[in-house]
């Protein structure tokens, strides 16, 4: 065999269709939530793959599947994972890209017959995505101990379901310890899930770390009354502090600029009636930035306006924190690494961080990790119209192929 | 008998509570939804007073209930009403009181022996809250040809039912023709509502007109995606848009001043989630104004700066008037007589408009209409804490029976 050593890009995004058969949604798209009838369903058939590549298979307490192929060394293993959970109108890349492209990667190494010093192993992590239980990326978090395995286990889902039942129901409570492997490294392919790739006509992100997440719910109450008969003045109405608040929210974006974005996803009013003045209102905002400090600052600007603009109102807020995760920075080296490697197969590349959490950020402080982005079309994610070009899909795999070679010691 | 003629305050009020009772929530308020049962047994008490009193009742064909006390000429009625539904959580003065106080004013009448040249009617209205039907003065508008009979008894409610067979169900179908009688004169004695006579310490109020109305629903389409992955300048966010609307509203009412009350009630997101864009966000836009011409401007003012704000932000706008009335003014000499007899009686009165809609805009065009106003404790309106205080209801019916007196000819 000459010339570089590539995937099997068929095989690939048949693998890709054939998962993403499991759960398919009428309209197109996929549900497959976590610990699901769809979720095992999809298990079994990664499952089936990683068996008839001959690979070891552990499952782990909370429901983690490795499939490990041997290295020539005893070391620990090179890991490459993702998760094949979905949200409740997911698309067919999301997690499942990183999982399969890994399973090709093996097979091509196995077809090759190139010997690894390092173990490699190609896993999935149970619910990721939090759609059914949170928090999400929780698999992948006990994986490497920063969440108790009872406290998981013990975790009540949306529908009222235990994680640790619903594990062995469908037959994935496995055996295997949790916290107890330690990866030589970690790497993950995704799709981007932004507009930035596509919209640079980039083929390839070198992942530098994942923005840190700080969700807020205020709930905002004041006094409802008859939209007609309340004279302005007199208004104690928790509606226009939310907007108020919801204009804030994009100067704050814009004035801090760089990579702060800040979002106002969910607003609900009560009673919600054309002709009454709101008597409260919840609502969320969403901050996340690369630098902790100025997601700090962030946090506390956003505060004190809403103190001081419902304070203005007569309105009472209430502060909650729903989700808190700094920001994770990924290794120096093998984010050259990755970058090196994209350029060397003559591709476009672009260092960026994600916007987005994922199953490599529990990895990076107790190992090198990087990840590798493939461009989303129009940046749309958790969506059913999530898409990826297949030529971007393959070469996101072949980096990825090359990468752990480097990194296992071919 | 000596003194002036007053009402018997506590018979009143024993006929307030009395009829609270049908139709009472458990924890406070009334639930007597229009046509319902509760509604036919509250109908049926009011009748029953009536009939006690000896007057002349009449049943239209949309189920309005008119009780006549002769006149000594052979002239039209003046006409006192109001409704005795209330909303799924409202009060026992919400309407009950006008008509309630217009009983006992043809009581009193009679106990004192007084007799009219003209007719006097006391009356309730079908369907006036428009909380199971829209739209709200159904039976008053019918009564006064607003509304075509038909189209009034094709309504369907919000439950399904049908007012045409609600009506024969409960019995109250009459056969009464509509738009038939013309008043000598309408009076309406009812609660403010709003806060004004209680923060001024002003006893009555003599109602100017009532407020031109304006509903608008905007639905905004934006492009849902990841809150985490979308920069800032990529994003089409209808909830941008919305806060933005919400804000403007705001400045809206305070730049065009006096009367002007402007309210964003409704708001809802979708998917509403705290890490998504959304992708739709309806909300309302509660416009009112004495001023016709002042009111126009704000509609115009409004769909300008919607349009414009979403069209910066990428964003798509749908309007959708969902009610609009025209400002209804008094009779000049009606609300003259008003305000001159509260003051003859010893009590504040101050000129105002009502901020909601009342049967008395229905009589308006047609015969010399006026409202009398009473103070609502803390402006609660539509709730079950609604109250007012027992002398100011009776204060309120004292003038109403002087002014009928007058009107009708004593």
């Amino acid at each position: 065999m000459t010339g570089p050593l590539r995937v099997d890009g068929d095989r690939l995004l048949g693998r890709i269709r054939a998962l993403a058969e499991v759960g398919a949604l009428p309209g197109g798209g996929v549900c497959r939530l976590a610990l699901t009838d769809a979720d095992r369903a999809g298990r079994d058939r990664v499952v089936g793959w990683m068996r008839e590549l001959g690979l070891t298979i552990t499952i782990d307490r909370i429901g983690n599947v490795l499939a490990t192929r041997a290295g020539a060394a005893d070391l620990p293993p090179v890991i490459v994972g993702s998760h094949i959970d979905t949200v409740a109108t997911g698309g067919a890349y999301d997690g499942n890209l990183g999982v399969l492209a890994g399973l090709e990667v093996l097979a091509r190494l196995t077809e090759a017959g190139v010997a690894t010093r390092h173990p490699v192993a190609v896993g999935f992590f149970t619910n990721e995505e939090g759609a059914r239980f949170a928090p999400d990326m929780l698999g992948s978090a006990v994986h490497q101990g920063a969440l108790a395995l009872d406290v998981a286990l013990a975790t009540v889902g949306v529908d009222g379901a235990r994680v640790g039942d619903e594990l062995r129901r469908i037959g994935y409570a496995g055996d295997a310890p949790v916290a107890a492997v330690r990866a030589a490294a970690y790497l993950e392919l995704h799709v981007e899930q932004g507009p930035v790739l596509e919209r640079e006509g980039i083929e390839i992100g070198a992942v530098t770390g994942v923005q840190g997440i700080s969700w807020t719910e205020l709930t905002l109450r004041g006094v409802s009354n008859h939209a007609g008969t309340t004279p302005m003045a007199m208004r104690h109405d928790p509606g226009h502090v939310a907007a108020e608040i919801g204009c804030f929210v994009r100067r704050l974006a814009r004035e801090l600029g760089g990579a702060q974005v800040a979002t106002v996803g969910h607003v609900a009013f009560a009673p919600n009636l054309v002709n009454v003045i709101p008597a409260r209102v919840v609502m969320t905002v969403d901050l996340r930035n690369t630098d902790d400090d100025v997601l700090q600052r962030a946090e506390r600007d956003l505060a004190a306006f809403a103190l001081a603009t419902a304070a203005a109102e007569g309105v009472t807020v209430e502060r909650r924190t729903l989700a808190r995760f700094a920001p994770v920075a990924f290794d120096p080296a093998m984010i050259a690494r990755v970058e090196a490697t994209a350029r060397a197969q003559g591709r476009s590349v672009k260092r960026m961080p994600s916007g987005a959490g994922h199953d490599a950020q529990m990895f990076a402080p107790h190992a090198p990790t990087a990840m590798i982005f493939v461009p989303s079309a129009g940046g749309l994610s958790h969506n059913v119209r999530e898409h990826t070009d297949p030529a971007a899909l393959i070469a996101g795999a072949d980096v990825l192929l090359d990468v752990v070679r480097q990194v296992a010691g071919a």
